[in-house]
């Protein structure tokens, strides 16, 4: 049942980042295959940070290359609907803390499973939920978002402390993640 | 034989973008081992990412020493001509553009030496190509080429396509390699 | 002997990058957790790409996870302090200049008990040297400052190879990696 759970709110959560990358790349002449590329790395590259720092193989989008064609979707979509609907700017942020919140737990689920100490769990966790939306910061030339802006590595760390917190004291799995998750997005979008 | 042409193309490559670093490089007063470990990182980063990302290892320089100085060299050397000739910019994007045809070939057949999958092996391609020319771009501050252009990331793919699609119909694989490589240095030579 | 002042050099060094970390980041409206992670990736991240790229494992730091304590704490209290003092601009330089040296030695070391050829060792020893420092001006959207910089690469690879040649010829340790790191330390605060 939790297991459901997460891969829907991860899909969705890909989703969400790939978008932010097309929503960064609007108004630059890239060509399709650049806006797919930059999606991709924005939605997976955080993960895949986390995988390679802990020599967890194989990588996410390695097993399942399926979720490159989905983040290359969702990021070519985007493109086209952005040409039709303008003001995405809270948009953006939007999707941008949906993926920061998701992306945690996931995180913070795998360091888990893999029995590391507490305090790499959380760290996992916090370059899973970060580190996808720097790097497409750093590609599109901009100074990060984590970086510029007040309760975002924060809201990470608060969003897996919650969810470790809850799953160590044996509550139910599915309600611990929805709390952590909401506390958290409520947390970064008050912030903006 | 095909291995014999890969490994002549592919010192060719590591040479013109290695030179690709020292042309980006040239006005700043960084020292010569500084351009030299950019020349290195922007030949040979691009292989190392696909390398980590699939966890093959050892990395390509790891196991082969000698291609950090042919890359150190071929850079050094082009800071001492760049002083002399100018109006490098038109060589700057030709030989960019050979590396990104020539890499997109390499990284796609280490993938398929692999077995990976057909979706996997052509984004390996796409890694190799694009990401050394990305490293470069992003460590001398500027937007990185694949994000200013117009047919940069999508030559890749159709170079790797073209070259694995041609392989598993087994075409002679000398002949599909370099038909891959001239229509996608063709095509990005037209965009230029 | 030799084992117990390494590892105080490296408590020393790590504390130094993670200064210069939260000095680069002191202007920007970061919040802790940020100039938390700047630090730590900074600090840790030079032996973090080394580790990765020879495919040593587990990293450092996800061995001993205290590390993250330290650079985080010590980033944090760099930026109390810097509210108080100014003219930081010497101290930053200085305390960079330290990391690159310490953590050159420290880099070589490790490739040297891998068995790795002479070359790779000096590679290693560069990338823990200098790469900490340009993660941390990547992610603050500066040119790295190896790259603004004459003699710093060129530090670090000096630092090395006199490190490792002494090893090479049998003299005792400590000594050559405390004239290693006075030499090298010494040649980039005259290049300032």
């Amino acid at each position: 049942m939790s297991e459901q759970i997460l891969h829907a709110v991860f899909l969705v959560a890909i989703t969400a980042e790939a978008m932010t990358a097309a929503l960064a790349a609007g108004r630059r002449s890239m060509d399709w295959f650049g806006v797919a590329m930059l999606g991709s790395i924005t939605a997976l590259g955080g993960g895949s940070i986390r995988d390679v720092l802990l020599g967890h193989y194989p990588l996410t989008w390695v097993a399942h290359p399926e979720y490159l064609v989905i983040t290359s979707g969702a990021a070519l979509a985007t493109i086209a609907i952005a040409r039709i609907v303008h003001r995405l700017r809270h948009a953006f942020l939007l999707l941008d803390a949906i993926g920061l919140v998701v992306f945690t737990v996931i995180g913070c689920n795998i360091a888990m499973a893999m029995d590391q100490p507490l305090l790499i769990v959380i760290v996992a966790g916090m370059i899973t939920g970060c580190l996808g939306g720097v790097l497409r910061d750093v590609l599109c030339n901009d100074v990060p978002l984590l970086f510029r802006s007040e309760l975002y590595a924060s809201v990470s760390v608060v969003t897996g402390a919650i969810y470790v917190g809850g799953t160590r004291y044996g509550l139910p799995p599915e309600a611990v993640m929805l709390t952590a998750m909401t506390i958290g997005l409520t947390l970064r979008l008050l912030a903006l």
